[in-house]
């Protein structure tokens, strides 16, 4: 089987034009098939405030009503998605970005919760595995938008994680999928002020550990729960680590490398 | 060769949800090959008012400054883009949206003129013929958003009107070209105060007789000069109406229909 790199791309690396044009430069010479997933930053927030439209969070989601979605939509799948286009083909690389419902490449359902209503927000319930197939096998490199849609015309806003989870999840039927998590922390740390306290490996037998001893951050807990998911459905590896480090977090000389064991 | 619609839809539409989601329902219905293009109507305007982003027009057209491109590639290949593709999936026409810069689609230079700066307004000067024809074969519906890359990283507000004519005058080597321009009026009229008086077929020979007689509005001239310059590069046929009445108009029952004798 071919690798396949599905690389998430991080809020705080969107926000900032540096960090992403070197970000960008770096995905695109990587020679190899590869996916990027792209969350919005702050960038949303910004739009909604200038807009007068009041955001709502619970336990850190937003709650996204029908203005808001019209916001994450023209930021996420309009002017993030299109701008990191644009410079990937600056860069040689032949990019093309994508929502949920471009081509049907995901398919989600509304959260339903009978605790919070979240509003338009949605959880993934199909990748479509040939089409993405189709672009790779033409050196066609899929940017997705965290927005899917329903199938009966709705869009819904979706976590950029879950999403990269998901088509990594997905394409390791077809591909041996290394899945990337790089944002502006070097990895998973042990002391979270910190950057060179990065844990180089971690596998379940040690995760149980760490996680007993309290020795990795509560934020990380979710993430890394995650990453073994992950690993149980057929993804080689998960790698977490600084944006600007792409090809050694590839190389396993940076970041935090997730295995089974 | 097979035949080949491509559909603008105008800005008139696209402002009313209604005729809009009747619109988007024929196109879905027609069993042809087929490529949309939108423009954005006055959402960005609204969008851009909102934001205190001030809009200047020489005549009619929009001067884009780095604000205004934000707004239009938010509005354009964000919202309405992203609502038009949702729609059409949820009509089982497996419909998918591009920019200019999405799979190099559509490459384009700033415009430069001595007299006045358009500003990040883009010219069109290549339409990737094989990748719309990839998309085409798959049974995959693109729908272009007018925003085109200059291949240097620079997105570039470009007409809607003008991709249409670019798009089906590139892809008429490879399929029997139909161009239609469907907006709120039905048709080409004698007296633009009166629907009932569409000219149902224009060639160049009447055409040259009803510009003399002062006989067609002066706003169609262009559009009618596009027409023409469309037939003589390739394209077999175009036809200008309303866009509620679409299967009409391509039965040729409804609109103009432009020929070039």
């Amino acid at each position: 089987m071919d690798k396949l790199f599905v690389i998430k791309i991080g809020g705080n690396i969107i926000d900032d034009e540096l960090k992403l044009s070197s970000f960008l430069k770096s995905f695109a010479a990587l020679k190899a098939n590869k996916i990027l997933v792209h969350g919005g930053g702050k960038l949303a927030s910004r739009l909604a405030e200038k807009l007068a439209i009041k955001q709502q969070l619970v336990d850190g989601r937003r709650i996204t009503d029908a203005a808001t979605l019209n916001v994450v939509t023209m930021v996420y799948a309009g002017s993030v998605n299109k701008t990191i286009v644009a410079q990937l083909q600056a860069n040689n690389c032949n990019a093309l970005g994508l929502s949920g419902a471009d081509g049907n490449i995901i398919k989600a359902h509304k959260r339903t919760n009978a605790a919070i209503d979240y509003g338009f927000v949605g959880d993934v319930d199909l990748i479509n595995v040939s089409l993405l197939q189709t672009f790779l096998v033409n050196s066609i490199t899929p940017i997705l938008a965290p927005i899917t849609h329903d199938s009966n015309g709705q869009l819904l806003n979706t976590n950029a994680d879950t999403i990269a989870q998901e088509v990594a999840k997905a394409l390791s039927k077809l591909y041996q999928v290394q899945l990337i998590y790089s944002f502006e922390k070097s990895g998973v740390l042990t002391d979270v002020n910190d950057e060179s306290s990065v844990i180089s490996i971690i596998n379940q037998l040690n995760y149980q550990n760490l996680k007993s001893t309290q020795k990795i951050f509560a934020g990380m807990i979710p993430k890394l729960d995650n990453a073994f998911s992950a690993l149980n459905n057929g993804v080689q590896k998960v790698i977490i680590g600084k944006a600007e480090h792409l090809q050694e977090l590839i190389e396993g000389k940076s970041g935090t490398t997730i295995i089974h064991e």
